[in-house]
């Protein structure tokens, strides 16, 4: 079947299906004739920049946001990304130790110790899709430098590095910029990836990352791109329409032992897979997300960082909210063979 | 502190903490400081109604959706509450027997066998809670009556009852109506907290809702409203800003042991919650659901059934979805004040 347009997808009516996460357990449903409701894609949208003359972004001194040195940055004026502290934190105070933790009552609290970075492109218009192929290695560049710096403070162990696009992805500005998030706890759903992973390494004596790669290059049905290092395909366990993740080839647990080649390369499968989504989906709002491993503790040799894309093609609802398991309009060989057809 | 409108809320600014959920084991972050940012309430915008004159709710016969009968209908033409099967159902032939499962390559896969029933309310302008107390204890009854009938089906085991409210919350029609969705497996959510419960109860042979319960009623800070049956509460570990949870006083697992004197005093507390945020927030977008245990298998006497009420306040972005962690920007505390010192 060839798609023409986006709307055609809707037509690869299928009956509803439960497929199950290899590494986490948990279903997703994949219910096709949902699409066929009426403003099934209504993220096809204008993409609403916020305006240029009010962004704290494009005069960081003048905004009161001071950046920090980054390592590799160019000398002169120009630069491509900067790093700055978040104006309204989610945590803060990370450099003053350890969180205290507490009982009230039945309940335990701790402390919301931890750092809150914003990554800053340089346009104010141009998302990651649409830059040249160096200001997105620069981007992975200062991801890298920055989680190697905040991996070394005292009391760290989980690094968030992510990415909203769009308000609907709940981005509050529009100028591009990425965020790192560094706590002491191993957030819940990071924590029951690597058990799964660690479980399935313990049943079979293999990555699961690994197994499923195998699988699809084998099947290659929901393969979208790749180039020497990575792949990026469309999970058979779909979580959202157009959900695409990234691997590296190798089985790595660390994102941040990459060198600059394999930088460049993974630059280049998030590139184009965002370009994609743009071109194909009409600039819709996403997230994207580094899954790595935690920073102390443990050995997590058996896991295999990833990035994952998931545009916001629905909104969930109470469904999903009240069971955890999410419904997929889309059958995933079907947005592969879309998004794979569009030229890079 | 007094609040004078849901603005001043934000000036409640503390430093951020992480609060871990009894019953999952997952944190929570509330962080107030981020309440401060531009656009943080944006929720507070004009209600858009779908026209009156294109709902397919207004004439179900009409517009092809069958009501299916229901035990306690009036007679005559009036009535406040009908069931119809979904025309874009997640789930369906689920009166064919059980679902087929397969393994694809590495993957397990499932039919999606189930049922999809939509709750309609009969005024297409009011929601719960605009409505009289007698119509929502009819709505109660309903969900009460399919539950029952679903729960016999052969191959059911979970039985999601919810309601979205608003666009922002995944509602595709504003005119009000709730779903509920029969499937033959118990969703993640839904196991981990049933997990939850049942771990703590070996480890206190207590019920945890109601150690929780007990301790929230002599604090009484985060409580909002109570009557003989049951109590509404903003829970300390609010997953979003004033989420409200509505539990039944006494120790009870199962929501349809429901007698008609406790369905009207569970829809009191459910109408009064939302009219608390109708008022309060300015007709907000949320989701409520119900917790309850499966259908089948296992005993679950530990298990204390609830009703969750999750306003749209916020998006979830990258770290959210990345990681597990909601952020909250409102102190439960505060949330509960303001909403308690609202008038019914």
């Amino acid at each position: 079947m060839a798609f023409q347009d986006v709307s055609d997808l809707a037509l690869a009516d299928r009956a509803s299906e439960l497929r199950q996460d290899l590494v986490t357990g948990d279903w997703v449903t994949i219910a096709t004739g949902r699409a066929r409701r009426p403003n099934a894609f209504a993220s096809q949208r204008e993409f609403l920049h916020d305006a240029i003359e009010t962004c704290p972004f494009e005069d960081l001194e003048k905004s009161g946001n001071a950046p920090l040195p980054l390592a590799y940055q160019r000398e002169g004026g120009s630069w491509s990304v900067q790093v700055i502290p978040n104006k309204y934190p989610a945590f803060t105070r990370g450099d003053l130790g350890c969180p205290l933790t507490l009982d009230h009552g039945p309940y335990s609290w701790m402390e919301g110790r931890g750092f809150h970075e914003v990554v800053v492109l340089a346009d104010h218009y141009r998302s990651i899709a649409e830059l040249p192929l160096e200001a997105v290695a620069e981007l992975f560049r200062a991801y890298r430098e920055r989680y190697l710096a905040l991996r070394d403070e005292g009391c760290v162990n989980f690094i968030a590095i992510f990415h909203n696009h769009g308000r609907e992805a709940g981005a509050s500005l529009t100028h591009p910029h990425s965020q790192l998030i560094a706590i002491p706890a191993v957030p819940p759903d990071v924590s029951r990836s690597l058990e799964g992973s660690e479980r399935y390494y313990e049943g079979h004596r293999q990555c699961v990352h690994c197994v499923m790669l195998d699988f699809e290059r084998r099947e290659q049905k929901r393969l979208i791109f790749e180039n020497d290092g990575f792949v990026a395909l469309a999970p058979y366990v779909s979580r959202a329409a157009f959900e695409i993740r990234i691997f590296p080839k190798n089985h790595e647990p660390h994102f941040a032992t990459m060198n600059p080649s394999e930088e460049r390369q993974a630059a280049e499968a998030l590139k184009i897979s965002l370009w994609k989504l743009h071109r194909g989906l009409g600039n819709p709002a996403y997230n994207f997300f580094i899954h790595t491993v935690p920073v102390r503790g443990h050995q997590y040799d058996h896991y295999h960082w990833h990035i994952e894309i998931v545009p916001k093609s629905q909104v969930w609802a109470g469904f999903e909210i009240g069971t955890g398991i999410e419904i997929s309009t889309i059958d995933p060989d079907a947005a592969a063979e879309f998004l794979r057809s569009l030229e890079k």
